[in-house]
């Protein structure tokens, strides 16, 4: 595994790749989530790829760019293990006064982005740098950003890049909670109040499962279990990411995001 | 020379060129100015593809968007005889609700980018656009258009893309004007007047050469040849368009924007 750390570096290693390159961006604090991306990547391509980089644009003032997790000796030998090709670990990859991308103004104002402002210009303008930079055949996310991997697939689309986009499962321990690198903040008790958001989503699935079609009931029943967590939003859209009043198989997203003390939790169930 | 009007034809005929590719992108009504981008993506490279697409979002309200000068059937053959291989001429290449560029927050709030708001965001998102479908190794900017230029080159550079952007000296009627599309508009006597805005630069240049390196000289004398035109702006920056004091040479540039008639007409020389 060659770890690049600049550009040079890594513009060296990449020549040496000579085949299909599948690609996983992360932030670092990998988990089993992420190894699963990185499983298939290497399943599916001639060489697997991965960078961690902790994008600083993407996080708003106030929230945790400072306290996220970084773990770099216990991911770089967790990439190794793991069969990585290429490990691509800048300092930046920033400069001054730079165009960046501007998310859709729709797409990137509901849901997450209507908590979190710019955000998303902050995911894809990282994804759009480290694309060119990797230059991959595929890459890899994870379907517990939902409204992430719709709009990294938008943006792919829109300016014609050459790239497949495979969304991956939503990796969960035993009690169900999707795993996170921002689950390293709760404490035991909060980690068993985190339970609440899986399980919601697997009441809902039960009420589907029994007929129930109508948003608003479904809505209504993952909110019951929610309690007494404070809802960020309850949402059910198509694969489109519109609201739509009932549920249709092969094109139904159900999205919940909540607080579990100070930290900021999301779900979703692909039904 | 293959005239692909959709996506699906360019990518098969894309496919075709085994080689490098030199770039024109344009807006067509093509003039000596573009032919000569054009020689030299035929001559430094295995073959030569043009864009036609007057693209709507670098085009403010109120702008010459629609009467912007179209004239398809004489830009086909005038590439033909030039000899271009792939002349790429899409209805549209915009969707709904899509992420863009952005420009650079203060190179793109200056000289053009003060008086044309998102001018510079519509350039640079079709020039992405073009780049990722065309994929040439190089691609050709004409002077003219000096804050354009420099703003794509940075966005290349800070999304790493892998394209060579080449910058092509600005192309003159014997008189000095500086080809344009938009000097289609000039009446007679509109295109006398418009010629003081080469006459200016000349002006300047001849100062230069006395040993005039004060900006701000140099300034008040191509503001006296310009009169009696009502003048947008007249600058003197380094290759970074940083303005400055006094002229360095092989690190300077002088631009100026007037308005003849209802006409916007700009100019500059590289110093």
């Amino acid at each position: 595994m060659v770890v690049a750390r600049t550009i040079e570096e890594l513009n060296e290693a990449r020549r040496d790749l000579r085949g299909e390159v599948g690609f996983a961006p992360t932030m670092g604090a990998l988990h089993a989530g992420h190894l699963s991306l990185i499983e298939r990547a290497k399943k599916e391509n001639d060489f697997a790829a991965v960078s961690i980089y902790v994008n600083p644009t993407q996080f708003g003032a106030g929230e945790d760019f400072e306290r996220y997790p970084r773990k770099e000796e216990a991911d770089i030998a967790l990439c190794r293990a793991a069969g990585v090709d290429l490990l691509f670990m800048p300092k930046t990859i920033y400069s001054e006064d730079e165009p960046i991308v501007r998310a859709p103004l729709i797409g990137a104002s509901i849901l997450e982005g209507a908590i979190r402002a710019n955000h998303f210009d902050g995911v894809l303008t990282v994804v759009m740098k480290l694309f060119n930079l990797i230059k991959p055949q595929r890459a890899y996310f994870g379907k517990k950003d939902a409204q992430q991997l719709w709009l990294i697939t938008k943006m792919v689309r829109s300016f014609f890049m050459d790239i497949a986009i495979v969304s991956c499962e939503t990796t969960r321990e035993s009690g169900g909670l999707a795993l996170s690198s921002r689950n390293a903040y709760l404490s035991g008790n909060e980690k068993k109040e985190a339970l609440k958001l899986s399980e919601s989503l697997f009441e809902a699935s039960k009420l589907i499962k029994r007929s129930e079609i109508r948003s608003l009931a479904i809505v209504q029943a993952i909110a019951e279990v929610l309690k007494p967590l404070a809802i960020d939003y309850i949402a059910i859209v198509d694969r489109d990411f519109k609201p739509i009043e009932t549920i249709k198989k092969g094109e139904t997203i159900i999205l919940i995001a909540a607080r579990v003390g100070a930290t900021r939790l999301i779900d979703n169930m692909w039904i």
